[in-house]
């Protein structure tokens, strides 16, 4: 087994693994692989998809090895209202640097962080938020600030659900990684998050490891301190893995085009544009927050997570768009 | 299975599944490896780290998702005398290219690879080789260039053995990286070359997917071209993946700090001084060109593949060297 997974799922696997061996078949689907997903269109054509392109005698078979599935993190894995859950905690770190940063008393957009004044931080605009994640993404060596991140992640909670934070993953999502994984597919994250912010949790949350995650960078340096070979995180941008940076995040990091894409913003319209134009076939979804009650419903107005364009291009397009009131039966998995 | 590997190896994988099933034990190893390997301090290094991280009951036992090993290219999976093979490649495409761009009999270095002046282009330093490279790899979209190396790859011949560039890779490595991944360990490539020059083949040759190459980059950008999304490669520098560059590269693909380092210059040294400054057991190993016969024996003076720093570094650390000429009874697969 190359990843950890949750121990139901890891028995899956294993009883999967016998049955194959025994019957000397490569298909072998006991069960409903998405409990959490109703019956409908968007589910149907997941399963679809999936039995296409690893059914051998099929027009779509996709050999194993290219079978590449990528996952937008931040309203797709994730909830990400009333803000990115990255921002929560880099305002969350604003607070804890605080005591060794007299200045930022002064200082904006520190000061409206320590007011706990967001509208006035986020009307710095996007220089404001930069600002934000170099003060407190920056500094550490590598292995410093993925501590830092563990830590906060196991112990911050949500405001509104009073939640972890990696309790606010979409069940539906997670079922949906598995039933890929348990079909031959590898599974990335290509997220505009930061890279290092995410690598510490998502092999424990979501079955993917720090090297199948693609996201947002700050440069690093090499260092040797007293003879010890260190990397630092310095202020300075890399990469934005975002809207047209997303393929080019893809080439860089996997290589080769995914033949199965997920996201829900208009930051995913060039990964799933450039997955779907591949030859053969090829699925792109986007998950639609319609549900105001169980979680947060909004589209084409939204500042966060704005499904404008790309809601569009799936009509035109053909690719499957969730509405998560009706298609998801369950959508955290605390949820009864 | 992930990878498509040499049919042997497969087999010798599904034998390998079946043995874990039937005996219920994880650690099933019914022959030698490592054949190409004589019997020394080299190989019994090589095995004592395997079995020391892969036995649960040992100390320095090491989780299936943490057994992360790279590998440098140039020199260390194949060979790179007389000069570099991406090198060659980028001088056969000037000669392809000279058609379509008359000015290059006047221009340097163009003129001098025209005129088949190889120490005149060298004259010029790096500049001129980053002049070549940015002529040769730049300007197509992603599928282009990978296009371009296959065919390069099919047809070109090596000048002093007469063989192509792929059957130019070592036999022994190839058994170790098999060895390896039978072993729950995930290989990964981390080379100065470059890394659209080496993905279009390393699954077929070596069993290492495009994912798990890391290299230099050049810069890309995303273009809808009548509406159909390419990525084209651009003139300019993304990343330098030697020296320093190799740890951050590293960090910035795969996220973890591998427990297992190859190869064989001065390039190498911060990879294998990272990997070998984590906790835990760790294993460095230096590739030493010492077959005059068989391949090539440089080190200390070489201006390809300068092997200095990292030789004393390695006695210094406990690094295994191996010494081609005693170590290896055979170089390349071709080879009786």
């Amino acid at each position: 087994m190359r990843y950890k997974l949750p121990a139901a799922a890891h028995m899956m696997g294993v009883a999967l693994a016998q049955i194959v061996v025994l019957t000397g078949s490569a298909v072998a689907q006991p069960r409903d692989w998405l409990p959490s997903w109703n019956a409908g269109a968007a589910k149907t054509s997941i399963v679809a998809f999936v039995e296409e392109v690893t059914t051998p005698s099929r027009a779509g078979f996709v050999s194993a090895p290219e079978r590449i599935a990528v996952f937008d993190n931040d309203g797709t894995l994730w909830a990400e209202q009333p803000m990115y859950f990255q921002l929560a905690f880099a305002l969350d770190r604003v607070r804890a640097l605080a005591p060794q940063h007299p200045e930022w008393r002064q200082q904006m957009p520190f000061s409206a962080v320590l007011d706990g004044d967001l509208p006035r931080v986020l009307a710095g605009g996007e220089r404001a938020l930069i600002e934000l994640v170099m003060a407190t993404h920056a500094g550490t060596t590598t292995e410093e600030f993925s501590a830092t991140v563990t830590d906060w992640l196991a112990s911050a909670k949500h405001p509104r659900t009073g939640r972890r934070y990696d309790e606010m993953v979409y069940q539906p999502m997670l079922e949906l990684l598995a039933y890929l994984r348990a079909n031959g597919f590898k599974t990335f994250i290509v997220s505009g998050g930061g890279i290092e912010f995410m690598r510490p949790w998502t092999e424990r949350v979501y079955g993917i490891p720090p090297e199948q995650v693609v996201g947002s960078s700050i440069k690093t340096e090499f260092e040797r301190r007293d003879g010890v070979p260190v990397l630092v995180r310095t202020p300075a941008v890399d990469f934005i893995d975002d809207k047209a940076g997303k393929p080019i995040g893809i080439n860089q990091h996997i290589g080769r085009r995914p033949i199965a894409a997920f996201g829900n913003s208009d930051g995913d319209l060039e990964m799933i544009e450039w997955t779907t134009a591949g030859s053969g076939v090829r699925f792109g979804l986007i998950v639609h927050h319609t549900d105001a009650d169980r979680e947060w419903a909004y589209d084409r107005q939204s500042e966060i997570g704005r499904l404008d364009k790309a809601l569009d291009e799936a009509t035109t397009k053909g690719w499957t768009v969730v509405d998560m009131r009706r298609d998801w039966n369950k959508v955290y998995p605390l949820d009864r």
